[in-house]
């Protein structure tokens, strides 16, 4: 996604430094007509904003203060690199948690969080399309306003502290996370059942049962296309995310949980890297049936 | 419901007898310009059509068996008052099971059964805009088919056997359960992590985490409605059914048991007869919390 937001960003004249870990990345941003560079303080290096796309925390955490990490090669992090007062916009799914704590620590070393995590996948980043949940302080959303607009359909404001653009993500995530796991578990139900898969499909997507990954994913299933669109993995870490703020809010989710379990499932039958819409194989492996239309 | 599609059928011109236990039901339909009789062996006398709009298959059995029930009077059922060769429309949402079982008994009896059940609720009843998810044969179709005209929006002709359209319903039952009881807990959890309720309901419900119900039901949380359009004890007893099909096909179903879980925690907590939406109130107790905007 960082590399189709970061073309988009080139195509509308911004003079950007792009930094990724696989060449293959940087190879397509300066194919583009882009700058690509060869470490992520070489990206950051003066710079008032930095866009941060990565998927984890701890990949987050290698790029902005870094020491060896999936995503960087082992230099210095950005954050010692940028321009004094900078704003570093962070667009990784992350814990409430972290996006705190991680705007106190950039507050500290004179820097602007705004916690902004994407929504809308390769397809919203390539169209210019993504659904940003955002919160920080106004001077932050001024900075990144003119970038935002490039790479994103909607932009919810959701208040002044880094935090609540996490909390907001991490909810949509419980609900898409758990939408998928239930599509799976009533899809191949229904089919064990005798139903025919496409015409259960018709039937529920125009009925009140459907929802909006229903709609999205079923077709992923019974077209037996699993290539990864949004991976398996994504939900054993989002949902985990999910978990793991229950856990520290002594909140019980029973739901989130039992559908965290079918990813983890899929995951331990090696579908880990496929479309998430492969979590229906722990269900078709049990009963030994197809959810094919 | 009954009440609703009963009107609509006086209103369309069919010569309709109708019965209820309820005596405001039945003055409803008299008020109505319709007819109502003593009892359900009266309704179905010489008739070559029934339908029959009954929650549970404990009532549908004692309705066209007899018998001491919650719906009848203790008199005889509707099927042997029939006339020879009637068509039965069970509108109920009942078990695959119970739905291939009562067709094949009502076939020794000489009578056709319409697998039929509906979803739209009383909204949907009154402005004979139901769904029906049917099947049975064809000749059955063609006898029902004036009636679904004047009930429904959309028929859904599922197969020539009793049992398609009961499973067809109750995979449809599975995700809206789910779906519900996943708006309740993802929306208790945002809002006990410190998120404006009303905030995460507009901005869930333009992103992929929305689901049908979420759009419908979460309202009803925020503005703290919990009269019932449809009730907690319908997913008690909707669920159970999708879990005991589970059971008959050794099929396990781990998210649809933990949603159930839910509604029943909700019954135990009084809230059986409120408004399915009020499954919130179980994450709410936990938590002294309040999901309301």
């Amino acid at each position: 996604m960082g590399l189709a937001m970061a073309v988009n960003l080139v195509r509308a004249g911004f003079e950007l430094r792009g930094y990724d870990i696989a060449a293959v990345a940087r190879e397509g941003l300066v194919g583009a007509g882009g700058v690509a560079v060869g470490s992520v303080a070489e990206a950051a290096d003066g710079q008032s904003l930095l866009l941060v796309v990565v998927a984890r925390a701890e990949q987050a955490e290698s790029v902005l203060f870094g020491g060896a990490g999936a995503v960087t090669s082992g230099e210095g992090g950005a954050v010692a690199a940028l321009a004094p007062g900078a704003t570093v916009v962070l667009h990784s799914t992350v814990s409430p948690a972290y996006a705190r704590d991680l705007g106190e620590r950039l507050a500290t070393a004179g820097h602007r969080l705004l916690d902004a995590p994407i929504s809308g996948g390769r397809v919203g980043a390539e169209g210019g399309n993504l659904s940003i949940m955002a919160s920080g302080s106004p001077a932050a959303f001024d900075v990144a306003a003119r970038a935002f607009e490039v790479m994103a359909g909607r932009v919810y404001r959701l208040g002044d502290e880094p935090g609540t653009g996490s909390t907001v993500k991490m909810i949509n995530q419980h609900l898409a996370g758990v939408h998928i796991a239930a599509a799976a578990e009533a899809m191949a139900l229904g089919t064990r059942a005798g139903a025919d898969p496409a015409t259960l499909f018709e039937v529920i997507s125009g009925s009140a049962g459907n929802s909006w990954m229903f709609s999205n994913r079923v077709p992923h299933m019974l077209e037996r296309d699993f290539s990864p669109r949004s991976a398996v993995e994504i939900f054993v870490k989002d949902l985990g995310i999910v978990l793991e703020t229950g856990k520290e809010l002594r909140f019980p989710l029973p739901i989130a949980a039992s559908a965290h379990q079918q990813y983890l499932a899929a995951a331990a039958g090696g579908h880990g890297g496929e479309d998430d819409a492969a979590v229906v194989k722990v269900y078709e492996r049990l009963a030994d049936i197809e959810v094919k239309g």
